[in-house]
């Protein structure tokens, strides 16, 4: 693969670090970052290799990164051979962690992340949130984030930044639900509720769960859609490692590709949309179920046992996702799609008329379609990890406000 | 607006010019090219001011660029004010230059344009190319190109690039057709076939199209779709000013997006596909017309002069159209949808259905849809300009070259 000849458009100002002796350091710093972070551990040699600097400039970073505490030196190794002997380095176990946060319609979620990627604490409620407003929903949030932060504490972590998952949109500022359907929320500022004065990001719940799959689930590639279901039908896409996020922060609103376009009329205005053939009250009128808590756990119980209609409405589910997908899949052409959320619970029905869907309407060979080991985890730990890599992305910004 | 807590993935290595000092130099060598593109002239001061660098460390880049004919001096502005009087500097209208290059079913196209974004020269051949094999086509290509090339050499140019849009998918190694119905090509490696040991991009003309928007058509957002049809439908997707390719380079093919899914079967093996109900045969067989070439000025002229078939037709096709892009919106929220090529010249009939399907199916304000000004001069002028862009993007190359 030859590069393109061009670069679209020069990168705007203030998009990148600046392009300075001190922009090119801190890139640097995070390269470093990244390279010890790829390994258990690793020497400055071993790095400085990777990385393409010299050994003495990949010192003084190191040197840099250990005083401010994102590095620690395991002691010399190899003692036997030659030379100085090397001490291995491994990222910090102490430190900024993130805190990611989850909204759920029916329950709430809070866990700390450190530098390793290790879960250090966690704190579930369960509690149906539908139709509440966000002020006490927030409340309730911000004990299990007092919670959880104050165990973190306890082992020496510092909370770098809070990233919150919610099923809805939200607008470029970070910070506003647009719109959360299921949650009845509309403009609502959520930085305006949450505790803490670190740096926070509000993200679509289906956001956090494509980048949790970016970042976390092996052999991932770059270029993929993440298709996850809660109550409506959400998608992230994800190209060359980067989530597309619409010029309002609105894209991958999969739940409201025409699949039919003269079908039932949806809330959204549309007629046909995906929701209206694959959303969680479309199979729940297809297979005669009454709403719940953990419809999912009912779907896949009663799918399991062999109930025809619960099977048939998860079939034409799939069906309509088929559609949706193959109008995705022309428009994006990613390596695969994923499934994710609750949909990765439900994949060994749906997946079949999904695929045969896609396959036919394909003339090359179908896109691939995988389903998340991550499951419903994916939104928790994307938002959790979200704040880790922006330590790892940029460590200098740490020395600044450890 | 704030920026996202973190960067999704660290850039690949190998994807960006080196961070090393020559790298630094080098895209600050670019950031001078650019700034001074900007503007007909600017001096050294004003170059700094816009750059954010010193005026010496401007004068030094400014000093190469001169040297390899990029930039030149329109002498000494300002005499009567205090202190040494700044030269004003202009992008240079020799020295290197792009050719672009057009493979249309009807026609082939050549043009040169310098790097000032001027077309030098430029030559057509009209004669349908249909079914005709790659090497004749190429070899009555060359002929224009040597014939262009002779010109600007005559006007102290010389070629920078070759870049050729044709109506088809091609790979990511920028020179093989995967497949270009409409010619009946199928991997052809054009790269082999075409003269001159320039840099070569081959890409898909509603890239070059969607490009030759973003860079020339005033007031183009940064992120937007651009629709396009020459015989099928295509699209290409402009995200944050770079062009989304896809993983095999096939991202865009809005013409196979299924609109009704149970419809007419379409050659891609799919069934109720855009082009079954936009595409130029289904139009014309909607309107009772006999294939023909310029029909595009055919359909025009009949509905101008109040042709009910063929109005209807028209207006089929952007109900047609409308479905399939409110997909595309909710899928990557763009600012807005630009209409190029021969729909261009079609859009006074499609318009209003389209707008009309757009709008009815959007909860919020529907996505603006503009009509390209470039229209079918789109995709020769993104090819010549993808050449000069990569010199103003990385001018250090035509160091090397020159």
């Amino acid at each position: 693969m030859t590069a393109p000849l061009h670069e679209e458009r020069p990168p705007r100002a203030g998009r990148v670090l600046p392009d300075t002796q001190q922009g090119m350091r801190r890139r640097n710093l995070a390269r470093v970052m990244h390279a010890v972070s790829a390994e258990v551990s690793l020497s400055r040699a071993a790095v400085a290799s990777r990385i393409g600097l010299t050994r003495a400039a990949v010192s003084t970073l190191v040197d840099d990164l250990i005083r401010w505490g994102l590095l620690e030196e395991l002691g010399p190794e190899r003692p036997g051979r030659v030379g100085r002997p090397g001490s291995a380095l491994a990222v910090s176990g102490r430190g900024p962690a993130g805190i990611g946060a989850e909204i759920g319609v029916d329950h709430l979620a809070v866990c700390v992340v450190d530098l390793r990627g290790e879960v250090r604490a966690r704190a579930v409620r369960h509690g149906a949130n539908r139709g509440r407003a966000a002020g006490p929903v927030i409340e309730e949030l911000t004990v299990l984030i007092r919670r959880v932060v104050a165990e973190a504490q306890e082992a020496e972590l510092w909370p770098a930044g809070l990233a919150v998952a919610v099923p809805g949109l939200v607008a470029r500022d970070a910070r506003t639900v647009v719109r959360a359907p299921n949650l009845d929320w509309h403009d609502t500022d959520l930085g305006r509720l949450l505790p803490g004065d670190w740096p926070l990001a509000v993200d679509n719940e289906a956001n956090f769960g494509a980048l949790a799959e970016l970042w976390l689930a092996a052999g991932t590639p770059g270029d993929f859609l993440h298709v996850s279901a809660e109550i409506g039908i959400g998608a992230a896409v994800v190209v060359d490692g980067r989530l597309l996020r619409g010029t309002r922060g609105f894209a991958g609103e999969l739940g409201h590709v025409p699949v039919r376009p003269d079908g039932p009329p949806c809330p959204c205005g549309s007629r046909g949309c995906l929701e209206q053939y694959a959303g969680e009250e479309a199979v729940l009128r297809a297979a005669g179920l009454e709403p719940r808590e953990d419809l999912v756990g009912l779907l896949a119980e009663r799918a399991e046992a062999g109930d025809e209609a619960v099977r048939a409405a998860l079939r034409d589910a799939g069906t309509a996702l088929g559609i949706a997908l193959t109008g995705a899949v022309n428009l994006l052409d990613p390596e695969t799609v994923v499934l994710g959320g609750a949909l990765a619970g439900l994949s060994p029905w749906l997946l079949p008329s999904l695929q045969s869907e896609l396959t036919g309407r394909t003339a090359g060979p179908a896109c691939r379609v995988t389903v998340s080991p991550l499951g419903s985890q994916g939104p928790l730990l994307g938002a959790a990890h979200s704040v880790v890599r922006a330590v790892l992305d940029d460590p200098a910004v740490v020395a600044e406000r450890a």
